[in-house]
């Protein structure tokens, strides 16, 4: 056992809200006090990063009209993602997907621009930008379970609406709309096992030694 | 305050993981016990992902000569990084990127085929199974500290050479190598910023409202 090693509650905390964190699109609107926000997003940002280039901005959303536009272009989606999904349409169309205009806080991250600059561990897979930024993210994640705080990741949206609604720079990219705040209850399993879309699958089938 | 909200171990728990989790490459050659192994791939496979399409898989890697050419392949990428970086090539030389050979447990992430069939949060921004993907990997990272163990992630590949190494299929991507093991000391600052290569700014740089 490695003398680094946590203490069994701390260990027990980490587990978890790894366990217990969800994707969640219920929100209550109680107001999130003003310094645990400030701990989320210090979560997100002591995320490492590819060559250490920190590839994240956080656009917070106070307005209520930008906020609206915000939903409006993502309901947008909404019903052509349903489109897509042809025999499914119906049923996706049921499915609680957002909670933009109920949660307490609204996040927009985003890729920067000038991300080309970055080389380092880049030059082959230049999408570990993005990766490093889901690692941010899934830090905010865990530390709001750990307050008590739902958080929902949308990634139904048009990049470019969003891009010239945020006034975003050329080479920019927004990943993420982060719905945040309180909740009544926590789903017990992912809320599209509960509504019966699909069934996840154990981790077994995704593991194999030395070969696919 | 949330009815949810952790007791105050395991929220320190949570947020020691986030502030001590490091990108190592020093590696103690002690085994790492096959629970706890276990644990952390459990910890990953826990991470929500995006239409609940669990785009991972992970292999490990056991074979002594399979380790060796999967070095050899990132060798052959560091170099050709450090010729792309000119005039910071001969620094780029004398850091130490990885420690595939020396750690306990060498494991390729890869992202399966088959993705263009899940529509889910994925139509306009298709790159979101990577986001879900490093999402599991940042669980994985944060399990590993808790259980005193370091974590790498090795993104200096030739991603071509790495799927025919591992006979994975079409469509199928790898996305990192991870070194797992024991550590002498985790780096009490990120090892970029030790070595003097970069200096990472602060959070607020990266915070803006309503608009970039």
């Amino acid at each position: 056992m490695s003398r680094h090693r946590f203490n069994d509650a701390e260990r027990a905390g980490v587990y978890r809200a790894i366990a217990e964190r969800r994707d969640m699109r219920h929100f209550l609107s109680t107001p999130i006090d003003s310094k645990v926000l400030q701990k989320l997003l210090q979560a997100a940002h002591q995320a490492g990063s590819v060559g250490l280039m920190q590839p994240w901005r956080f656009i917070r959303i106070t307005e209520k009209q930008r906020r609206t536009q915000i939903y409006q272009i993502v309901e947008q989606e909404r019903k052509k993602t349903a489109q897509a999904l042809a025999e499914r349409e119906d049923e996706f169309m049921k499915l609680k997907v957002e909670g933009i205009l109920e949660c307490a806080e609204l996040i927009v991250v985003a890729l920067p621009d000038k991300r080309e600059q970055h080389i380092f561990g880049r030059r082959t897979l230049p999408e570990m930008d993005l990766a490093s930024t889901a690692c941010a993210i899934q830090n905010m994640w865990l530390a709001a379970r750990a307050e008590g705080l739902g958080m929902g990741w949308v990634s139904l949206f048009d990049p470019i609406a969003l891009t010239e609604l945020l006034k975003m720079p050329e080479g920019s990219r927004p990943v993420a709309i982060l719905c945040l705040g309180h909740v009544e209850e926590f789903y017990p399993q992912p809320m599209l096992e509960m509504e019966n879309w699909i069934k996840a699958k154990p981790l077994d089938d995704f593991i194999s030694e030395n070969e696919w």
